[in-house]
């Protein structure tokens, strides 16, 4: 149960209601999500938060839109924050996700939880040759 | 420092060496990175580890090659374990990784760590439509 | 739900009973919330942990108790942790926080989770004049 | 060891030069840090994160400049990002940060971690209270 | 709620079916619980996922049964994941856990996380002595 | 590079000095290791650390002193604390390591570590047989 109350269009303030409208506009979508509408009781962070996921989101971007929403999942299934994940798989669905894709992104979020673990109990140290080729991009 | 010696090709046993002619062949490598060289301590985990990754990241999957190891680094970013960023970066750019891919990746993966802790702090609820999307799936 | 039965004051015996005279003449409250009702099932865990946090928390440190209560949020909420979240909330509130604080402390926390996985992704090293900054403390 | 070059002052291009001065100025220093010359690989993400600190951290909000830095330190402990501890605590000692402070920064924060984990085991269920005090904020 | 549909036994294909067949067979049980339920929309998962478990979960290890199910706990709350805290307690049960193990577990799983933030909080370095202990195993 | 200087034996005061016997008494070590040379700096939670630590690892617990070793090696790797790994394993050496047990230990942190994420991936909701079974400890 959230810890604010949700401010919807109707209650909203001016600021917050530009905000509201050029998250429609963007996405396309008639309703603002809950994450927004809590976000709404600190205008400031909404307004920030929203121009810099507008940014990085953008489709016109080096990855596609499904990409930086797997991307999205695999970072919120990490940090074991349910609401992201949910949310951003809806976002993955819309941008094109299939239930197979799904299947194989969480198997890697999986996998590279365990490796990782593995790389850290074992403390492996970088090879050089991969840390060469990383500078090199 | 690693907590394992490492175990190159002319000290591996048998079933070691097994593990890391197929490493190679798959990976069309010439060298075992540190991470099989620690493993191969415990050849029962060398062997499950391989062949789960070897599946898991399997170039013929619904995600190409480049998006998985893109969701491999997304975690690994997110776990702090540096080994695993800088050998995934390392595989991705073989995938095709740019600068500019990386640059987004970074991005994003910073901002859904923001994001994340915004909606757990909070603690937003899930959009019914959200679930409902994804169970669609 | 809670896997343990929750000890209420009713109930318990009379070394938890005196820890929870302890924590209500501490913080001078009426009830006893479910977490130490639930430490309750091991005493020696209740009264190491009360101990402890009575120790850390106590008014008279060289930060104010508001300031203490922000850093455990900030903790929690990075942990994932919503009782903590909530129930460190509701003593920030007792300690002065008011709506614009929680919306800063969110913000912040956001930030810093999102500039922390960009300084793990580029792999910052540490300035050195920062480590001697710190080391002269 | 960074997985990017640190673009310094005399390398960079007139669109970091301009985030650049922009620290200099706002924070009083003459160097810039290692954090902003490996973002300046990717200036907007150099731009946005600069804009959002900046704003984030402004020394006129409800939260005064060392409290500031001490939610950050708090999350990047708890994060396990070397860069961003050291770099926040240098921060705070500029802010008036004591090393009597520092010890009781640090010891809230490993008690948080350590009662977080406990709630978590134990999942003991939110106060009704505790969510009431902090809804009504 | 969850994100796929639980597939019962009744439900299964053949392929699923003969994972659920070895799953009650190898644990003695009649019923097969949500997890592989869930996995079993990605059959290729679910195979994989069982038989690392069931190999690195059996009873003729160098660790007893009992003991591999508290070090899985204890990974589990202090990834925050309910589900598994509970699944695995309830495992560590059937292996024989008593209410004051249980009871110890949640004290070190607690103390745990707070001196690890302890040690990453004053950055302390590694004695040389530990290293060569664990390099000589 | 440790935030703090190290207080040894002959720079300490007699109010440290005091707790560096017991830690020697109780472990029977001739060496005080740099963690508490770290914590030294501030002696209360020096002294609480050390009671707290020396209260739960107790070798009379109901849990040995090996198996507790090990529950604080998986939440350090967890964790990714390298100092807390590194130390841990250590102790666990001393009560009783193999290099089978560690390879064992870890594989079972790497598999809760995958199988944490898949059960919050699909979000798994917790079997009520188990939950009982908890509950009935």
């Amino acid at each position: 149960m959230a810890l604010v109350k949700y401010i919807d269009e109707a209650q909203a303030s001016d600021r917050v209601k530009a905000v509201y409208q050029d998250i429609k506009a963007t996405r396309g979508i008639e309703t603002i999500n809950f994450f927004w509408q809590a976000l709404a009781n600190d205008p400031s962070t909404l307004e920030r938060t929203w121009a810099s996921l507008k940014e990085i989101m953008a489709p016109d971007g080096a990855l596609d839109p499904l990409t930086k929403e797997l991307i999205y999942v695999a970072v919120s299934i990490t940090n074991g924050c349910d609401y992201c994940t949910v949310s951003h798989l809806a976002a993955a669905r819309k941008a094109g996700l299939s239930a197979e894709m799904r299947n194989e992104l969480l198997a890697i979020v999986g996998m590279a939880n365990e490796t990782n673990r593995l790389a850290s109990g074992y403390q492996v140290d970088v090879d050089p040759a991969f840390h060469q080729a990383v500078l090199d991009l």
